[in-house]
């Protein structure tokens, strides 16, 4: 595409986006569930079609050498699909956010005062993920009334538009706006680069991939942007820690499902604790596969560990290596979550009141969790339903991000002449 | 100052502040409180030398040839001083927001989950405001558990130096990090772009003040910033409109404090109202002394007045001017207000039901409000306490932010031993 067609391009979309915002906003909860449910029954019977789409990404991610991990995470199946339009249907069940009242009040003047919630309004959405996500983070945003852009991974990209038309399709089917779900349909960087200029028109950016792809997106983005960088995510077995139990934690954090987010990337051990417990657990962690680097008191502990260096701590492995260090105490732990942690997700392991509080309370991260695994840290372990991301900032959306998360509030004042004097 | 001494004092700022996050955070309330009343006292006992540090201020601001509306803002009396030691009294007796728990559930599996208030964490603040912001910005961050560097204008800089020794001498006499509240010691502007950088320490930046000031910052910031641009705030008169309530909210949201950001800028009047009401507004607001422009079918009703200009609408004059336009439709005022506002107040005034409905759903503003005048959008008028700024911004916050748009949460989580399948 020319420069100029970038910004044509880039120009209607954010504008179609804006329009159909207001609209969409102001949808009943049965007009979107209804949507919805259009949408889970047309990734059904259209099966066939997605396959066959899915068919022309999966013969260029071959011809272009993806590994087969990625190839399989880029597959469609019958199973994929029908757990596609499942997860649809369980967000048309969520309680639809928009227009409930967060609090309200009446002032003596008799002004009554409500904060009532709303849709953001345009959602850019950029991701590089599986090709359900479209479908999921089509169906957030229009349950929770924004309108979305979405822009997913190149590898997928017939994949996605197939689920797009779909989607496209339950929107004019129940005379919604087409529009509050838009697709980018090129692979142009250009074009995502624009949307991130785009700031009159798109309220808030959600990007989700690899680290590179987030910062990225942080750097050109004008609008605000809510993500996470990376989990570097840290279990502290205390001195106090049952170590049958620290034992069972540490080994879901780290080897349940490597390749995530809340996933265990460091290992803290309290010294009084550390003979004991760190041989026995190396050697649990090593028969299922896992590398070992350590502190050089944890060193000492475990044979042929290679030692930490400096960047490791900081390190997101999302694979079986795990970082072990020995700690002289739980305020050395948590200094060593805030010097190095990414704010992700800690848990402590503990039966002291005193110390779970104090890790509690003291560490700075979006999750922090007593006895138990890491691995909980998810909008659907939450009980949020579905999420569309895990923020590590601190502004507007901490932690996993549900329906809510993609909604503002507007105060609401109803008056019978009152003025100020 | 050189830039090597710039950097050396930025990042001696943004490090005190970020170290003393960690010990505020986990301050208790009447530790908190006794700070607050401390500084109270303070403030005046010393009320004398804080009129001398004022005294050089407004020496300064008198050789600079300042508008003496601005060095009445400027000035610290007995009075002021007394108010402003009142106003952080009533910060301490306001409800502690950290550690709230905001909502909380126990999941099947056992896990008890909780979303507990926390502070944000290092907040930037910059300002060109009296010098009693000073003391309620530090009130306000102190209370809510965060740490803050203030950065005042500079024609109030020995006024700000001298009430933040006060707060200084607080934090020290009651045992805590004096580097909770610091404040910027010079003008050179390269240390407020310095801290704009520096978003590795610093978590929020609100600004305070003109439009300029404003989007000054808003480019040079690497981290959220919460803020509003201005207020161009309407006062919308419906078909249905009670003529005499009208006049009322018109008359004080116009000329009540006409210097402020929720004073109405815009009125637009029902074109089957216009004619009876439009003649009888003006004439009362000329009184007042307004400067009224308008459409071409308001000036035909009004004799004498100008045609605004298509850049008029957009306007905030924070003065008495006002534009006035007749709309044919409530649609039509929709739409106006979603064209030329800034998304800070607006108001309809009508005894229908449906409109007053669908101006409430529909127009996108931080506050909505029917049939009460546009100055109550307003912290202190919402019941919130004192407010540290007010925000046309989506995330975060939206409308006026008291103690608790200063917070954020965490996800807290009780288990016993699980772990996920």
């Amino acid at each position: 595409m020319t420069s100029t067609d970038v910004s044509t391009y880039v120009g209607e979309l954010a504008r179609n986006a804006r329009a159909a915002a207001r609209s969409v906003a102001i949808l009943s909860t049965s007009v979107k569930d209804g949507v919805l449910i259009a949408i889970a029954d047309g990734l059904l019977s259209a099966s066939a079609a997605l396959q066959e789409a899915n068919q022309t990404d999966l013969k260029a991610a071959e011809d272009a050498g993806l590994s087969s991990a990625l190839i399989d995470r880029l597959t469609l199946s019958d199973t994929r699909i029908e757990k596609m339009a499942q997860a649809v249907r369980e967000v048309a069940a969520l309680r639809d956010p928009v227009g409930e009242v967060i609090d309200g009040t009446v002032r003596p003047n008799g002004l009554k005062i409500e904060r009532v919630r709303v849709p953001i309004g345009v959602v850019g959405f950029i991701y590089e993920s599986r090709p359900n996500v479209t479908a999921d983070a089509a169906a957030l945003c229009l349950k929770s009334g924004n309108a979305v852009i979405l822009r997913g991974g190149k590898e997928a990209i017939q994949s996605n538009l197939a689920i797009h038309r779909i989607v496209a399709e339950a929107l004019e089917s129940n005379d919604v706006d087409p529009c509050c779900v838009q697709m980018v349909n090129t692979p142009d960087r250009a074009v995502v680069d624009g949307l991130l200029q785009a700031d009159e028109f798109v309220d808030v950016i959600i990007p989700r991939g690899g680290e590179g792809l987030i910062r990225a997106v942080v750097e050109k983005a004008t609008m605000p942007v809510i993500k996470h960088y990376k989990g570097v995510c840290h279990v502290y077995v205390d001195a106090k820690a049952d170590p049958g139990m620290a034992e069972t934690i540490c080994m879901n954090a780290k080897t349940q499902r490597p390749g995530v987010c809340n996933a265990m990337e460091t290992l803290l051990v309290h010294e009084s604790i550390a003979a004991s417990f760190l041989p026995r657990i190396a050697a649990q962690l090593r028969e299922a596969g896992v590398d070992l680097h350590g502190c050089p008191r944890a060193c000492a502990l475990v044979s042929d560990m290679a030692e930490a260096s400096e960047e490791n701590w900081s390190e997101e492995y999302l694979e079986l290596v795990l970082d072990v260090r020995v700690v002289d105490s739980l305020e050395q732990a948590i200094d060593h979550i805030a010097t190095y942690g990414s704010a992700h997700t800690d848990a402590i392991v503990t039966t002291d009141i005193n110390a779970a509080q104090r890790f509690l309370d003291e560490v700075d991260s979006s999750t922090v969790l007593v006895n138990a695994s890491t691995r909980f840290s998810d909008g659907g372990e939450f009980g949020l339903g579905a999420e569309i991301g895990i923020s590590t900032d601190k502004l507007h959306a901490r932690g996993p991000m549900g329906l809510t998360e993609l909604t503002t509030y507007k105060w609401v004042v109803r008056g019978s002449g009152q003025i100020r004097v």
